[in-house]
């Protein structure tokens, strides 16, 4: 009843809208969107100090099985993020060197994969990222189809093929693609909101003075003894 | 039934020994008072290769809830460790620059959180040390109250205000204030012995000739095949 | 009924296979030997970037209990990596900077424990790899006897005395000593065949051309839309 | 930027369809319609040996708050199932026996959350079955606000308002409204063709025969000796 | 700098408050008290539907050693509970029927244990119930000291000696001691309220209206579309 | 270099002592023999209060197929038990009604898996037990080779075909064939030792004298207060 398709034409959000939200980071975007669209916190970079951003192209694929990723490549636009997501639980290593390096010179910035990857330092070295639920060497096969550039969860999170993806240290997010130039301006607004705090804080003012919240914690009941 | 309360004046340990312990690490301290103390092995720090002491602040909060961690903050004196445990489950960032920014400028020299912590690479730029449970961006809320310097579990672990909380690498020990310069003694010694040892073994002598195992191998029945 | 035996004799596969072994890589060296061999994801490096193989000398100790280690460290020839799997789940930290010097100064060249390892900052600095399924400092105790270089079950992988043990950032590899220097020159096949695949992919080829994929592919059925 | 909000009216499969899936069960009808739908195995019944069906109500709530379930119950129409999601990690007991009992006379008929439940015993006592990926009595506050009948993300799988759920001691599927019909006929037609194959087994006859698999097999390469 | 002790006479609650809080459960009880005192979720019951309460007779042992358990039970008094924690982490089964036997001859109530216990089966047709983290036939060794009747850590919370325990199929939860009155007290008074609610909420009326929680959910900006 | 095989003819322990095992039970198996051969503790039976005992029909799997449970079937004799490993992580159901009724109509007693399985009502309404790692409906394929009745790691232990499998509420032990019959008798003393004891506990005597603990205790430091 499931059919297996790629889809070979889908929109992406503006390069700069991309590249500004890449900037702001992920948990300046989780909170400007209104706290949605994290992953889960098992999803953990295989290098530090590394934010990327970039679209969506979605591949679903059997566990244990890296045949899609194949047929993802083809698809890509320089920009894009590979998200990967297999239909039950799987930590063997999907992805390595050699297929990075396919993504790579196709224009491809990043996998994120809630599943194993493998070469890690390799990856590294090549300055590709990656975000996944695992690192195993183990061997994948080539047997069942899945589908390119569809709606899929990942990792606890609904993610559409075009989706703008940004992932540092601290996890990874997705922005839906017709909200992410307005996303973007309310991640900036927020940043400037934060920095104009953090020269207060940092001067010694208190958050319970800065946010008023001395009146709001009596009401509760809180005691100082 | 239960009260919220934030104890303002708490007795903290000499500052020369919370910095001798410091210097001692984790697992010497641990071993030193006994064998207890430690946090769960789930705590990991969010940088390497650091290492420090100081007097914990102790915050107990409700689950997604960082209401407490401004009001703790007010009460932190230099040299101060906050120690942050959840009432129950939870893996969101309850903490991020904006806090470890009004943490610093008070002199707090870290955290220990059973929950999740986010911006981790601002807070690695910041030198603001972290040992958590999860890596999470989550935003958390403002509306229950909990307490602040009170006895808690953190990670397995009975923390009393006021004690000396140690973290490296290895994890987190806690040591009680009153026992701090017991311990303190007790691990320069333990660190003194094992460096004999140390320059013996460097040799290429045997544990089982230096610590005399031998007899007792042979009594328990170890055979050599 | 259980008897506890240390082997003193083993075999162990020549130095240069060894050596060529570390140079492939855990992931080359478990696909060419056909997908066998890999000990459970859980098992982790303590440092980054830094691969290694030796002989495995073998550990079964119980639970929380360190003492065959030492009994183990006499065993060790240069080259040497000890395998240390406890008889029931432990997080204790069975080794620390102690027990590495001595090993080191046997020549032994890492450490693959299915539980605890401790003073991992010291192991660094040291550079005495260790890949652990924990980092915990808890001290353990030496009252229980176990065996050394006995065939054992570590991480999900069964691996006799005098096997070769390859362990990089991608975790944990175990060749059978009798099959090393064939598993190598098949692995060395590998690379090189992957180094030809690897050009191509870096210009822009395809894996669904290079590997004839298209055929397959349409006739499971995959619909491009 | 997140509205919170409650969709009043949703469509929602035949009653009569909803039974017949019921009786097909979890694995025939995630076999029937392609292997898809399945929420993750840590969802666990409360219960041994009882199999339902209904109509997802779905609720997003924030961690450790329930106060969605009280505005989703409004909203329940005889035959449904409540679906809870929190939009982060909990373990909390956002549902009890006071819930359930006004959900049962709402006409309610199970509940799957990816949460923790509590007051079980009562629930059983009531008839009235729970998925869930915990049990803990940790009580829930009422806070933040959430959305009810909106699409979701519910231990892996998406589930829109008015799909249909089964639930059985397998787990938990999800079936998409306007395929409902479809799906049942898949399954029953399954049901059927299992049905033989079954009294074939039973008589001693071989899945390698009754499924011609040994010329697979063989031309694969495996070796009888 | 440990020292091992076994604390011969501990206060104990009033029978007929223990009895009383034993016909509360677990959820009711924690919510009387303040949402405070429930051990971790990973502590399951062998059995169903069984509830008990008894005084804490505490036990702090080493990973993998039962020797405190034979101590700990000559201290029993006839409805006393074992509360066992081991100081690092440990799936082994550090109890069964023999000490089952031995603590049911002595009037000893109930396990909770946050380790391994084995031989389940015999335990459950004794009535003897346990609440544990795992079930392991894993046998323990007698070599270390540990302490019985002394403040420890179990599954997360504090537990003093004569504490009162309190477990069902919802979990543990721990009640002061000296507290066990009034929240014997604050506990039917909450089962009074809610039996007059269950009444209502089984009559059709909804949670929002008696709780009057329109108004609030209003004024937060839930929408109903 | 993998070869994949079925091994037609092994050799099975006698029917005799497989049943006498059986009484046995998995802890006093394991203690019997000296403490090894337990799976680990996730191993959990899908029924309450059954045990059983057989031959080990060993089959290697790869993650997620099924196909070679049916070459499996064909070899089995009766009295045997299935026990499937798979090469990598995997959760998905192997092993549903039909092959239980195949397997069943072989003689086959139950099934041990490191995965999952589906259909666990009617497994317990054909009284056909299995102890595995997950439950879940998720389907298999059938595209990739594995071996029958080879040597295996399941669950942390190392099997043989041909050896005796116990399993009951406790978890899963295997023993050696070729020990069986001395197991056995072991496992009857122990079985003898501890009625005896039995008796003694229930009247009220302390383990604390019948195994003489007062002066080891006493040795070692315990003090009483």
């Amino acid at each position: 009843m499931r059919e297996n398709i790629v889809v070979q034409n889908i929109e992406r959000a503006e390069q700069a809208v991309i590249d500004g939200l890449a900037e702001c980071g992920v948990a300046t975007i989780h909170e400007a969107q209104g706290r949605v669209g994290l992953l889960a916190p098992y999803m953990r970079p295989i290098q530090t100090d590394v934010g990327v951003a970039g679209s969506a192209l979605t591949i679903s694929g059997a566990a244990g099985d890296n045949w899609m990723m194949h047929v993802a490549i083809e698809q890509a636009k320089p920009g894009d993020i590979l998200v990967f997501a297999p239909t039950s639980l799987s930590s063997d290593g999907f992805f390595g060197d050699l297929l990075a390096t396919s993504a790579q010179a196709r224009g491809v910035v990043g996998l994120i994969i809630d599943g194993g990857v493998r070469d890690t330092r390799d990856l590294r070295k090549m300055n590709f990222p990656v975000w996944s639920r695992f690192v195993h060497a183990q061997g994948t096969i080539k047997e069942t189809l899945g589908s390119v550039n569809v709606p899929l969860v990942c990792a606890d999170a609904l993610i559409y093929p075009g989706d703008v993806i940004v992932a540092d240290d601290d996890g990874v997010v997705v922005v839906r693609r017709e909200k992410a130039a307005e996303v973007l301006k309310l991640s900036r607004e927020r940043m400037d909101r934060e920095e104009a705090k953090r020269v207060r804080l940092a001067n010694g003012e208190l958050g319970l003075d800065i946010y008023d919240m001395r009146p709001g914690l009596a009401a509760k009941g809180l005691k100082y003894v």
